[in-house]
């Protein structure tokens, strides 16, 4: 990979990270201010500081060392993933404060730590989109992929927030399920665009190693054991009450038990009745996705339970099954399979709230 | 090895996965509930929230790392660490609801933060004494192996509480310690068991090598640095408060000299003057084992780092000269060495509360 | 390297450790205690709790992987690594302690977890004095050169405090920068003294892998994402304030701005248009050492990426064009480039440190 595109690289990747970056700090200084910390309790803060630390940790090493199990793009993984989602990061912070900031009377863009954290937020959907192309694309399209991605993501959930305002349980809309549907298929969508250009019918990339594998695992672990507070950021959102026991419970419960169901379906459907480190990877994260759809619900424990051993199962499902043929039928070459791993859980996430919201109003109304 | 069982493997780990898995959210289905969060105080649930998430990397990423020094068994084990401690954290929040809790008025089992750092607790038990037997059973057995030792684990709390009611210093029988000693004895039984059905006089699964000593390196530190969140987690258990800073430095003095003579003796007893990694791991943790037992009397630093001292010594002297013997004199083929890692510096620190005790009680009586 | 000073280092680091190790304990003996905890404001004990552990990590695994791109140097480096900073922390404690605490008339060291913080940063300047001079010692050259760093740290500060009892601005000199700029300078005066007594012109322990540079990335990354903790537990050493969000969000964003113009740099003076690892790592680092000298001044946002990004480019320029030089004109052959990588960031915070106290000024006056 590195000779075909090597030369035309040094001679764009610099110009456009130099541009953008410099673009970036110009804007912050006509329109960014550090908010006034008196304002602020706390305790909210001590609490957000936490919750802001694990989604980093999530962000720049989770999903960085998540794509390492392919054994020729391991160290380029980690390192377009921190220079993907640093440039995120600062168009989010822009982009956020511009459309969902209350306060216009004021020009100024105040950010705090609930700022950066939504902002790390938006870099995950784009990372989540990445997985679809990892392999297949240079930094420069990266970058140039992360900054669409992203605007996408911050309108879309401008569009939601402005048209829906509506009670309390139907921001089911908006909630971390969102993340992992848009970015899925946004992902998804550029993997069918790229696939017409060039024809690559041997994907040796695709190949993982031991080491490489334990990276890869070190990647997931890290996204798997920090997921309750991706969850919780977003519950503390919509409620603004920073006491979300429920949903951090719930959300560990699913993640085990859709752990423990992504293993048992990697022996099923291996013929030697080995693990698969990448089926293991997909499905593992599964339940917490799918439980992020249900957060403002606080639905009983076993329900997160089941819907995180439905979402493990299809997720597998999919990834051992129908992989391949989206290949052939669609013309869409996945690497990292995020139809299955985001967006399909995702969506299950999604009708699993439906299901719920209905199932509290007949209550009510009975 | 894979070979051997892989046929009977494909066939066997699934349904035994799935039953346990649905018979799990079957108990929960009717037993538990996520406690009220209104009656939580917001500072409680903070500390709580940042001791939770140390012990769960722990769990998840320190013991399952801790083992992928063996070359051959590097990816199995950091797969079958989470696929047990998923397990086992299940199995025991619905134990510890049943014999733990104190309102038996209600049916139901409530469970918050402080229940998944107790089942997490209980998990690290399972993942001590699974050391004992890595590489020599299959995942089924593993699982077996998990919820029985968890069983006992908690029938052994829940009868030292009961029986044992007395003041505050006797609740020495009752601390981080018994963990390390439970599980270190409960590993060393199973494989003296084992060791009849089947004789492998060469372990060639025991070699190491440079890269997947890194990986163990990572392990034992994500482990050694979180200690002392796990010494205070449990004195908050029983002491109520959550201001545990004597607990926190103490045993954060008491794992850097562990450190210290794990290393320098490691260089000793080598003849070729090199640091052994498997010395090191083993007894750079002994520090923070042994101290556990003493964190509800709040020693000096000095009486910390002299019981870290000890228990370094005293782990790498038996994991250096005594561990060969165990096989020939008793049959015991202890893959991690867990009985001098774990169960003998849980016993100094067993005899160290005592002396403690004594100590203290001859002081006030004089 | 192994060859060489085997024998001899058998026969000397376990005396030299076990002798200063029992000197520790005889010293914790007679002058530390443990502060009361009932004296401390429980949020400010939480905090200082979450600080604690991130500097810890940053300390332990990030420095100590940071160096193992170094193919035949990983497993020491991250073993020594662990050896000297749990030296350099006792030793810090103690000198910290009768330096730098205000109340003599108790004649015994009060510790708690901000000594314990305090501490570790002394342990960090050490380790980024450690390496200018790494691969070209063996571990008692190390640990009483990191004796003798953290003795000559300390007393610095004690004097900076003493002679400099001027309003909060004339803290400049105290800051976190000069962890850097000590350690850095102190390393590379090592070094051109250690060069005069053997030359070894080839340096074969400079050669790194895929695999070692995957664990480099590892630490450098710990080190990035938890740099903010790092100055913010500074600026409340000085203010006394535990809301640094101020702090946070400018760390946060000037690493970010470094970490992009570093691989747009590393891109750009590769003759293949290839990422170094070396480059990367050296320089994402920049920002958030050069931002951490204007952390008491709380500038707005554009001045701190402004910072992230000279200094980020002032490293990678300095790293890739004059560290070869510094070995013919200076005889200084400096392992990972400390003058580069944080000396120069440092001196560039204290600069933009002082242009930003003149601004305020000018502005107050005017």
């Amino acid at each position: 990979m590195a000779p075909k595109y090597a030369p035309s690289l040094r001679a764009r990747l610099p110009p456009v990270a130099f541009l953008l970056q410099t673009t970036f700090i110009v804007i912050f200084t006509f329109c960014v201010e550090i908010e006034d910390s008196r304002n602020v309790k706390e305790n909210v803060f001590i609490y957000s500081y936490a919750k802001f630390q694990d989604i980093h940790v999530m962000v720049f090493l989770g999903f960085g060392f998540l794509a390492t199990f392919l054994v020729r793009y391991g160290f380029s993984s980690s390192a377009f993933n921190v220079l993907v989602a640093a440039m995120a990061v600062q168009w989010a912070t822009i982009l956020n404060g511009i459309l969902m900031s209350k306060h216009f009377g004021d020009s100024k863009i105040h950010i705090n730590l609930k700022s950066l954290v939504d902002a790390e937020l938006c870099a995950a959907s784009a990372l989540v989109a990445m997985g679809a192309i990892n392999g297949k694309t240079n930094p420069v399209q990266l970058l140039i992929f992360t900054l669409i991605e992203v605007t996408g993501f911050v309108l879309n959930q401008w569009l939601i927030q402005t048209l829906f305002k509506t009670p309390i349980q139907m921001h089911w809309l908006y909630s971390t399920t969102l993340i992992n549907i848009f970015g899925g298929l946004f992902g998804l969508m550029t993997t069918r665009v790229l696939f017409r250009s060039k024809m690559e019918p041997k994907h040796e990339k695709e190949k993982f190693g031991r080491t490489s594998g334990l990276f890869a695992m070190f990647g997931t672990l890290f996204l798997w054991m920090f997921w309750p507070s991706l969850n919780s950021a977003l519950e503390s959102n919509i409620r603004r009450s920073e006491k979300s026991i429920s949903v951090l419970c719930n959300t560990y419960l699913s993640l085990a038990v859709s752990a423990v169901t992504a293993m048992a379906f990697s022996v099923l459907s291996s013929s030697k009745g080995k693990m698969n480190l990448v089926h293991i990877q997909s499905s593992m994260l599964a339940g917490g996705i799918a439980v992020g759809g249900t957060v403002t619900l606080a639905p009983a424990p076993w329900v997160a339970m089941t819907i995180g051993f439905c979402a493990s199962l299809l997720s597998t499902l999919g990834f051992r099954y129908l992989k391949g043929h989206m290949l052939f039928a669609f013309d869409c070459h996945d690497t990292n399979g995020v139809l299955f791993v985001h967006a399909v859980p995702g969506i299950l996430g999604w009708f699993a709230q439906l299901i719920l919201c209905l199932a509290s109003i007949s209550q009510i109304t009975v």
